[in-house]
Parts: structure tokens; C-alpha cells; sequence
């Protein structure tokens, strides 16, 4: 078996759906010393990463903290702590992460009542609040990572009645404004590859009180249970410390570091970035003639979906910019595979220099590949 | 709020039961350029990893690879799949990590069989396969991470009928030899952050063909349904990677570079090193005139728990080390938390500096705290 340390590792520009390239600061933070999971520094470090999860939240939720997986599981932990057999669970649908939504849901037990979208399109919050008289949850995608569209979460929160809301913050965290609180979301769940700018591996949470004194007793999920997961993270009543598993500790220094990095720079200021490189990024694809798939209107500007132009081979461009330019971008999600490409400016990548790398390199691709 | 990036980080010596510092290697691949999850160059890596691990775990099993979360959630991966309701799991406790297994178990709807055993013991498999005449599962830890105590999994795979056998590896992969298809072991799961020597977040994982074959068709879990994880990890039949998650990258860099610093030493060097920075600590506990808590003759070398001594506050002792010496060691697990103390030399601890450091500064500690 051969296994070379000494391989060349390449410096790609991560414009695909993520991950992108992290922060430096998050980066930089993995080569720190490791403190273990129970050190006072760690426990304080973990209260201070929580609190910069909620400011990122829009929450005062006490139960905000990182859980030890991807995203993905996020959405698990989201629907085992919230429905179990004989609850419905409403699931809006634009998407492929509204589809797994209801994959997660049904494996929890739930009787899933699915109100389909146009892929593209954002979530129509009448017709969701309309699919059932009284459900147990209500759940949809605030930033489609596979379709590049943004829907108006505060509106479902408006009408969602007695249902918990659970929405997938996943592309958008760090990158516009969530306002969980305001907007009425009972669960939140995202992850830490997109727009917070910090490598794979964690899945920030929050839940609000009034979803975590109704939540199932006692989850088919260990791993995911949030009913032993506040003592891991917050303390008990009494503001010890339980153990529950061991604490992934260099993810979380990461993550503290690219919160530490995003409020430095300042809410407003990464959410303008953002919106300002989207935008720049977007016109200048309609100028070089091709079109977009998102809806007008309801364009993430972090994320952008375009169509593959006629006669053109999508895989053979992404393969040209990734061999030529070191650039990655992704091809579309579902039925869109080849049709549709994905291309993020998320994290540091939301910069005009991204922008004019990427114009100009897809330009060539397109006319050479 | 203040989130100061620039407060002093503490380097510890984790000498507790993990995470342990991190092999250099390790944490040096976190501070390399990210690659995305579907990069080929990161598909070559994932290989080259789960390539890796089939050498530590002793094992040809094609389903080899790292979950993307901790250890814990290997445990429910191991269950999820191979148990339903109405079948039976024959669970050896002779720790905190048995009884785990046993909750896990039964919220994956297994009728659950605990065989007990007095802690500090190992597990007796003439008991454990007496327990019942037909189940579906078997399991057992092999090196109890909450009481430093190694059981004999061959013997259990040598008497465990048409049962499929679970083992928690967790604290002896990478660190004592594991042979997985020699010893009949069917699903085995461990962790990163023991002696494997590299930061907790990912669970090395195995399961062997005939176990794959009879898995629960759909898990209850989504996120860690071996089903769907084949693809994600080892290609579809056709060759062709499926999209599950968002691969973990940085950490699986991480992970790979710490199994090529353990093959680069050699699997045989590394155990003796481990075994003998063990020894080494086991006796000068014992010149001190300190009493080792696991039996003797199955004492696990890279985790050492001992009693602590009469009219010490062991709490107090813990805390002396961390502020004098930078000095992490654990407490007791469950009944035994202020009456042992577990002592961890993994991964680049197990080193006869450590050993030295350790027992000068326990020496001091157990005198002046």
C-alpha cells in the first residue's frame, strides 16, 4: 500500500455550493493547541461560540449551540426532537433539501404532507399554511442550496398557528440576515461550509422554548437528542456540565473563529458583500448572454443558479475550470444535472476579485471546452 | 458582546481518556487548502483513508470509512442498521460505553439483553453468549474507555453462532492491534481523538458484507443509513460517487494524514510504544503506592485508571495539575467519578517524556492540592 504524505495538494477556488474556501481565521484556528472537552476553556469557549451563534440566529434561544455533525444532520436532529408516529408534519417543497425534509420526517415517524414548488421558485406561504388544519410542525427551506432561491420564512412564521416552524438556514447563515425570533422560527438548523466561511463538520442549532418543552421525550436518536444535548452545551439547571459525547473541540475553535471574523467585520457589512458580489456575479452572466434559473426576485445572491446555454457539455466545463483555473463549480441538483449550473460566492469568496476570476473564466471555458 | 479573538489559548498536556494531542501531522493537514466533497482529488483521498483504516481495523471489508460525526454516533450508526424492533441485542456492560450501547439499542427498537459484569472487569464471553439462544446482535467494547479495561473480542467471534458481532473500538484502534476479520467482528466503530492521534469529529467505521446484507432496510436514521453512505463513500456499483452529505474534508485531511504518521511509524512500533509508556506509568503509579482500579492482566496500556488514594479530593488534584502543569487528566466515569482517576497516553503522548511529566506532577499534586 502506498500512501504518500508528499502528494501536491491543489488551491482551488471553491465556487461550487459549498464548501467554499474558509476564513483564514477559521483556518488558522485548527493549528492552535487542541484543549479538551471538558477544560474550563473549552466549556467557555462553547458559551462564547453559542452566544455568537445567536446573534447570527437573530435569537436569544438558550438552546443555540453547534451540533457534532454535518448540516444533514441538523435537519435529523430538527424532525426526531419535534415529530414521532401519528404527528404531520407540513414540509414545503422547492427543492432537493425540502425532498429530504420529507425523507427525514417520514423515517421520524411523521405523516408527512408535502406542498410542492416549481423547482426555482420560492415557497408560497398561503398554500402551505392551507395544506392542514392542524399540524404538529410546519417546515421549509429559507435559502434552496439547490435551486438558488430564497423564500420569506417570516411570512410562514405569520401564519403558522399553533405548528412548531423548522426552517433550513443552511445557505444562508452568515450571509443575510436571519431573524429567528421576530420571524416566529421554533427550530433553525444550518451548517458551517456556506456563507459562515468555516470547513464542513458542525450544524448550528437553535430552539426555541416553547419547541423544546414539547419536544418528543425521548428521540429514537441518541446521538441527536436535545433533551440530553442541553446539559452538553448550555449546563444543566444547575450549571454543570454533563457529559454526553465527546465535543468535536478543533471544529468548534473553527467556528468560533469565523463567527469572531463575521462580527468583526459586521453583520451588515458581509451581508452588503454578499448581495454586492451576487449581484455583480449575476449581471454579468445575463451580459455574456446566458440565462438564470432562480426566479426574479427571489435570487440568492450567495448562490447562483444558472442555465447550462444550448449545445453546451456542463460536465466538460466544470471539468475545463476546474483543470485550468483551479475553480470549482457545481452542477445542478435532481433532474437539473446537467442543465443548470450552481455557483457560490460565499464566506471570503464574496469579493469582486471572485467575481472577475470567475466571469472571465467561465467565458473561456464555455468557448473552449 | 465581546468575542475577543485574541485571548491566550492554554497548550495542555491531554493526558486524560481523549481527545489526546493530536499527531503534528494531523493538525498540519487542517492548515492546507480545502478541497470540496466531490473534488476528485478528494474522492482519491477519501480512498486512500478508508484504504488506511482497512489496515487499522484488520478487515478487507469494503465498507470501511469515517462517519461524519464522533465516535457516539458510530454507535448509533452500528445499531440503526443492523437492529429493528423485535429483534434482540445481547449487550456486555462492563462500563459506561455498554450501557450506552444498551440505550442506543433499545431506541433502535431492540429487545435488549444486558449481561453485566462488576466494572473494572472484562467482559466474560462464555456468559454473554449463554444470554440467548438466537440473537440478532452481539455486542461488546474492546477496550472500555470508562474503566482502562480490555476484553477478548476473538473469543467473542468464536462463540457468537449466527449472531452479528458490534464492536466498540474506540479507544484501541491505533493504538493496539484490531483484527477485525480474524475475530469475526461484523460492524465495528471507533473514534479519531484516541490513539489514532487527530482531533475528535469523525467515527471510523467497518461493517463486513454478510452484515451489510442483512441490514434494516430503511433506518430510522437518514444521516447514518449505511444504505445510502455506500455511494457516498465507495461508489455506487457502476463506479459512479452519489451525493449524500457534505463530506467532513478537512477533518478526513486530518484523519488521513494522522493513519499515514501511524503506518509511517509502523502498526507494530506504535502498539509497543503504547504498551510500553503504559507500563511505564502503570508501575511508577504503583511505586507511589497508588492501587490500579482495572483487574489485572487486561489493563488497557494507553488508558491507565487508578484509585485515588485515601482522604484525597480528587477534584482539587485535577484542578492542581491543570493550573500548575497545564495537565489534563480525567475523572472516573458514572459510580467512580471522585474515586479514580483515568490517565490517558495516546497517539504522541504514549512517550516516556509523558510518562516522567506525569508522575512528577501527580507526585506534587497529590502532596500540595
Amino acid at each position: 500500500m502506498t500512501m504518500s504524505p508528499d502528494r501536491i495538494i491543489p488551491t482551488r477556488h471553491l465556487f461550487g455550493p459549498g464548501p467554499c474556501n474558509p476564513y483564514a481565521e477559521a483556518t488558522a484556528a485548527l493549528g492552535l493547541p487542541l484543549i479538551g472537552h471538558l477544560d474550563p476553556e473549552f466549556i467557555a469557549r462553547m458559551d462564547r461560540t453559542n452566544e455568537g451563534l445567536r446573534v447570527l440566529w437573530g435569537t436569544k434561544n438558550a438552546r443555540t449551540l453547534p451540533l457534532s455533525a454535518t448540516g444533514s444532520a441538523g435537519m435529523e436532529a430538527a424532525f426526531v426532537n419535534t415529530v414521532q408516529s401519528g404527528d404531520v408534519a407540513v414540509i414545503a417543497v422547492n427543492g432537493l433539501f425540502g425532498e429530504r425534509m420529507c425523507e427525514v420526517a417520514s423515517r421520524a415517524g411523521a405523516e408527512v404532507v408535502r406542498v410542492d414548488h416549481e423547482w426555482g421558485t420560492p415557497v408560497d406561504a398561503e398554500r402551505v399554511a392551507a395544506a392542514h388544519p392542524n399540524p404538529t410542525v410546519i417546515a421549509a427551506v429559507h435559502a434552496e442550496t439547490s435551486t438558488g432561491v430564497l423564500s420569506d420564512i417570516a411570512a410562514l412564521g405569520a401564519i403558522k398557528g399553533d405548528a412548531l416552524l423548522i426552517t433550513d438556514a443552511v445557505t444562508s447563515i452568515g450571509g443575510m440576515p436571519i431573524l429567528a425570533d421576530e420571524w416566529g422560527i421554533d427550530v433553525g438548523y444550518a451548517g458551517t461550509q456556506k456563507c459562515l466561511g468555516v470547513a464542513p463538520g458542525l450544524a448550528p442549532f437553535t430552539i426555541s422554548d416553547r419547541a423544546f418543552e414539547r419536544r418528543v421525550p425521548k428521540p429514537q436518536s441518541w446521538y441527536l437528542d436535545l433533551g440530553l444535548l442541553g446539559g452538553y452545551a448550555n449546563g444543566a439547571p444547575g450549571g454543570q456540565r454533563a457529559y454526553h459525547h465527546t465535543a468535536p473541540v478543533g471544529m468548534v475553535a473553527s467556528l468560533e473563529a469565523g463567527i469572531n471574523r463575521i462580527l468583526a467585520e459586521g453583520l451588515d457589512a458581509v451581508t452588503e458583500r454578499h448581495r454586492s458580489a451576487g449581484k455583480a456575479l449575476q449581471d454579468g452572466l445575463q451580459e455574456m448572454g446566458l440565462e438564470l434559473f432562480a426566479a426574479e426576485g427571489y435570487r440568492l445572491p450567495q448562490l447562483t443558479t444558472v442555465m447550462v446555454p444550448e449545445g453546451v457539455d456542463s460536465a466538460a466545463v466544470r471539468g475545463y475550470l476546474l483543470e485550468n483555473f483551479n475553480i470549482e463549480i457545481g452542477a445542478g441538483a435532481g433532474e437539473f444535472t446537467s442543465t443548470v449550473w450552481r455557483i457560490g460566492l460565499m464566506g471570503p469568496n464574496a469579493n469582486p476579485a471572485s467575481v472577475a476570476l470567475l466571469l472571465g473564466a467561465l467565458k473561456e471555458a464555455i468557448a473552449k471546452a
